[in-house]
């Protein structure tokens, strides 16, 4: 059996996207990793700020996001549109050669309005298809994605959607296809043992070790979730998630964890 | 020798952008068109709006907008992000494989900044290459690409271009490789005799004639420079230019030019 080609899914957090010499240090690391890629970016504080300017009362609820129809022009309009081509333009002049997407662009992320339970998460998609023949003959191609977290659900209608929810989406769909790494960066070194001490990372670790640092009380709350995620994608193909700052990825000190 | 595989390049005017049934008709008589097909949009009102709403002041001399540093980040919001995902959400719904670009995506459209001679026209791109390469690849995977008029100079600066330029660029680009029918859609049927009456439209216009319509003072101002360009294109080698609304493409009663 041939082995896969590898494929680097990185994911930029929106407080990284903000800082201009880590931004710089992370598309530096991304563009010189060996084999195919995509990038994912999250929505950074532009969004906000023009939702303030244009005098739209953003609504959140539980620290989520609710789109309603002029909060979706304008997030469409930020990450589709100044944020995911400004990032283009970037990597092209680093000789990479981008192609930004939203999930209606060749039809690459199919998604659901948010069924409304208890709150009405508006204009809110959930994943429910990655177009992988789509993906395939764009990196036949040399190009290198740039995803941002707008999709649509088939019938016309925009949405918008969870940046990791994109990443883990396409990991999972293209790891039958590709060695899979799918990144995390953000702005701390990996999964500490003492939140404050960013010397602490946990450089490898899999499902017994995170098991024994749940129940030692090392890894609590706010990266649970995050975790769990990592180890959905992992139980579903993906060969590796990494978590870490653009420092420690670039160093290869941040966390990497396998089953 | 084989015959060239036909390909349609369909430009929307502004004005047609902002009358949704006009709009219908003209994506539908796109989408039914055989062979290969790509769209070129303009702008609309809609920066406008956004440039007014933001309380920045629009600067136009002489009809030509200044792109200051504000204006490109509005302009590329609204063309590649908003305007540029709705049309590919709207044409995927119609089962059109549409996927959108900026000029940096994939570079396909590589411009250069204009060179201030009386007026500066700020970040204004004159249009120096087209990537014939990516925009097969794409084609040859059944995609049917959605441009935008924003352009960038290989160095990480986006700029704004003019919709009509990036329409005949990719048009001539492409002319060695397809059969180019160049499609300019606007609110009128056609190049019109009368400009007071609409059934007046010059269904077929070649060079001899055009050069006798001027003389005899039917054609004048307004059409020349369009006329001009659309030559251009033809002398560069695509097959025909097809002037019209998208009630006249519809019927096969706008206004066709060969030379």
């Amino acid at each position: 059996m041939q082995s896969k080609e590898k494929l680097s899914i990185l994911k930029i957090g929106g407080k990284l996207l903000a800082d201009e010499e880590q931004l710089k240090e992370m598309l530096e690391v991304f563009i010189n990793q060996k084999g195919r890629k995509i990038l994912v970016h999250g929505g950074g504080n532009r969004a906000n700020e023009l939702i303030k300017a244009l005098g739209i009362e953003p609504k959140m609820i539980n620290g989520r996001r609710i789109t309603d129809e002029p909060t979706l022009e304008i997030v469409t309009m930020v990450y589709a549109g100044s944020l995911n081509k400004s990032l283009v333009a970037r990597l092209q002049a680093m000789g990479c050669p981008a192609i930004g997407l939203s999930g209606a662009d060749a039809n690459v992320i199919l998604a659901h309005k948010r069924v409304v339970k208890d709150i009405d998460y508006g204009f809110a998609g959930d994943v429910d298809a990655v177009n992988v023949t789509a993906l395939q003959h764009l990196l036949a191609g040399n190009l290198v994605p740039v995803c941002c977290a707008i999709t649509h659900d088939g019938k016309g209608q925009l949405l918008n959607t969870n940046a990791d929810t994109i990443a883990s989406s396409l990991a999972v769909a293209l790891a039958p296809h590709f060695q899979v790494s799918l990144q995390y960066s953000f702005e701390r070194p990996g999964v500490l043992k003492d939140p404050a001490d960013d010397n602490s990372v946990i450089t490898s670790l899999n499902k017994p070790l995170y098991q024994q640092y749940k129940e030692e009380g090392i890894i609590t709350d706010g990266m649970i979730p995050k975790l769990d995620n990592a180890f959905a994608g992992l139980e579903a193909g993906v060969n590796e998630v990494v978590i870490g700052s653009p420092a420690a990825m670039s160093r290869g000190q941040a966390t990497v964890i396998q089953l």
